[in-house]
Parts: C-alpha cells; sequence; structure tokens
C-alpha cells in the first residue's frame, strides 16, 4: 500500500523513503514543487536498485495515500500547507515528524498539536500522530543502526498502532509515550539530543527507552 | 573516599547506595532523622554483605564527604535542608537527583537550577550537577539491566566529569547533556517515562542515548 510522504524532498522525509522502500512499500515524495519530487524519487530509486519511489505535489501524494500521509514537512510553512490540502487528508491519519523550530518549552504547543488544531478548525477530521522526532536523518538513511525507539504521541489509539506498524516495518520500534500533547517532551528531547550530538562531535544521535520489555 | 546521598533513606537513595556500595565506595545515608538513616543502612548492609553504608543526619553525611554530595531529597523541603546545611557543601560538588514534583513545563526552573539559586544565594560556592532523574528506583536495585544512560547537566566541566565518573562506577553511562538549565529536559523526560511506565505496566523505565559511539 503506498505512502505519502509530505514535505518528502528534505533529508528526514528521503531517509524515512529510503527505509520504507527497502520494506518493500511503495512510496510517494510530495513536495511543494513536483519536478523536485520527482527528480529525487529517480535518485531514491537508483540508490534502492527499485521502483519503489515516485515524485509527486504534496496534493497529489497525499491523495494517493489511502489510509496513513507522513508529514516532514519544516516547520516554517507546514501549517500553510496542511490547509491547503485538509481535504485530502480527511478521515486518514497523519503522522507528523514536524519539530517547532527553534525548540520552545514544553509550555508551548508542538508542531504536531498545531497542525491537529489547524485541521479541527477547518472541520476536517484527521487522526494526527506525532512521531520520528527524535530520529535523525542520519539513522534513517544507514541500513543498520544501534536499537532506537520512535516516540508515538496521539490521542487515537488506533491511529497510534497504525503508526507503530509502519514503524516496525522500518526496524525501529514505536513506544506509545501517550497523547499528542506529549509530542512537546518528543520535540523537548530533540533539542537536547542536538546538544548532546555537538558535544560528542556526532551528528545522529537518537533514543531508547530501556525496561519496556521485562528483562 | 566516602559519599553522601541526602535524603539518602528513600527509593532511589538506598538504590544508588546500593550500587556504590557494591563498587567498593563507603556510602553515608543522610536523613532527617539520623536513625533511620542507621536502621536502613544496616538493612543495606545486611543485603551487600559489607559494612560499606552508614546512616547520618543530612549535615554530618554531608560534611563527611569530601568532595562530591549526592542529593536525593525529595522536591518538598529539599531547598529548605540545602540552605540549612549549606556551609557544609561549600566548595563541593552537588549532585542533585531531585525532580520538581509534579513535573512542570521547561518554561519553569528545575529542582537543580532551585537548589542552584539558593545555594547561589547565601553566597556558597557550590557546583551544582543534574544527575539521575531519570533513572528509577528498580533499575538501581537490579545488578544487571539494559545499558542505561544518565544524562549529566551542568555549568562546570570539572564537576560533569566528577559525576560521569561516580556514574561509571555504578555501571550506567554518564552522557552530557549541556547546562544545567538542561535539567529541565532530564525532568521532563522523567515525566514522559511515568506514562510509558503506566502504558506498558512496567515501573522501571529509563533511557539510552544512541548514536554516541560511532559505529
Amino acid at each position: 500500500m503506498a505512502l505519502a510522504i509530505l514535505g518528502g524532498t528534505g533529508k528526514e522525509g528521503q531517509g524515512l523513503a529510503l527505509r520504507w522502500a527497502r520494506a518493500e512499500r511503495d512510496v510517494i515524495l510530495g513536495s511543494r514543487d513536483a519536478a523536485k519530487g520527482r527528480e529525487i524519487a529517480t535518485a531514491l530509486n537508483a540508490k534502492l536498485g527499485s521502483e519503489r519511489v515516485r515524485g509527486a505535489g504534496n496534493r497529489e501524494a497525499a491523495a494517493a495515500s489511502p489510509d496513513v500521509v507522513v508529514s516532514t514537512l519544516p516547520d516554517s510553512g507546514h501549517i500553510e500547507i496542511l490547509r491547503d490540502i485538509a481535504g485530502e487528508l480527511d478521515g486518514k491519519v497523519l503522522v507528523v515528524a514536524t519539530i517547532a523550530w527553534p525548540p520552545g518549552p514544553t509550555s508551548e504547543p508542538s508542531a504536531a498539536e498545531l497542525a491537529r488544531d489547524a485541521l479541527d478548525a477547518l472541520g476536517r477530521s484527521v487522526r494526527v500522530v506525532a512521531a520520528f522526532q527524535t530520529v535523525s536523518a542520519g539513522t534513517l538513511r544507514k541500513t543498520e543502526s544501534e536499537p532506537e525507539d520512535v516516540l508515538i504521541c496521539g490521542d487515537d489509539a488506533d491511529a497510534r498502532e497504525a503508526t507503530s506498524a509502519l514503524v516496525d516495518e522500518i526496524g525501529l520500534r514505536g513506544v506509545h509515550a501517550g497523547r499528542l500533547k506529549q509530542a512537546r517532551i518528543a520535540e523537548a528531547i530533540t533539542g537536547a539530543l542536538l546538544k548532546i550530538n555537538k558535544h560528542y562531535g556526532v551528528k545522529s544521535t537518537g533514543i531508547r527507552i530501556t525496561g519496556i520489555d521485562p528483562g
């Protein structure tokens, strides 16, 4: 089943596209510029040795993704784009990887909550889930990496489960981290990871939650 | 060299005491009630089969710890106790494991920052480091656990290093997570871990930072 990645020509979107394509899922890279989407899809297919990825405009990508749409749109402008294509998101799960930038305190809403609020205000029925905030593009580009988790935050249990299944496909573990508001903490962790990257001179730190599986 | 744990009769303090005593360090459990400190020290020694742990009042414990004092005092009252024994902390490193309770947004100061501010206001020279916020007492009680990290936040590099060395002793890994203000994020993560505990029906989740060691 096809999966759209809005803003999919960015590093995070490309990383996710590679992972899902390797898991034999058809991926539609959405872009503001459909030609750019197609160009990057061609490059990813060359890397993959397959034809799993195609490029499109964001609206067309969302329309072609039947159940779940993933957004790696950058913070700047993501609400505007989501409003613009809201009709294509109606009735679907929207997995938001976007992070409010620069990271603010947890007293302020996360990018995922702002997306939910904007779609609600348009009367659209979109179940928004936050995921992938803490996962770096560098990690996604690797074919093997340390066991790493994806924090999954959302108010709808089925939507969280659907997201978790997509995470499983790409060799990461989804950890249910509570309601959508908890995306604020996922964003805060990402801010901390960027500082940790800098301190250690690395680029792709992430997190693992220990102690979930009774040992 | 002896290490004092203020408020050491609580679960977190006892867990740390067990770990450090197993690493052949002498531990002084500080308590508001010295008799209770001695009683719990006796119980821990029985469990350890050694005499590494002794109990004392918080002031006496701090005085007996030459370089570093660890605080697992509960949020309620910790500032008052630190003010009261500030003279015994002067010139030392204070490792604060306390978490503001209930966890607030990251726009509000962490328990460790409040401790630093209170000691600064008294003109005491105490280098405050935040650590162990995300580490559960249950994990500390185990003799073996999944690889887990301790986020170390502080404004003084030597004090962070001293803390990291103490963390190494007990089989955990210290991760430098930036300035003391970053303790707010360690506290926020702890709040998220409590929700994760509840969701999965477990009690001792923690975190690991992935991607620090280039693989």
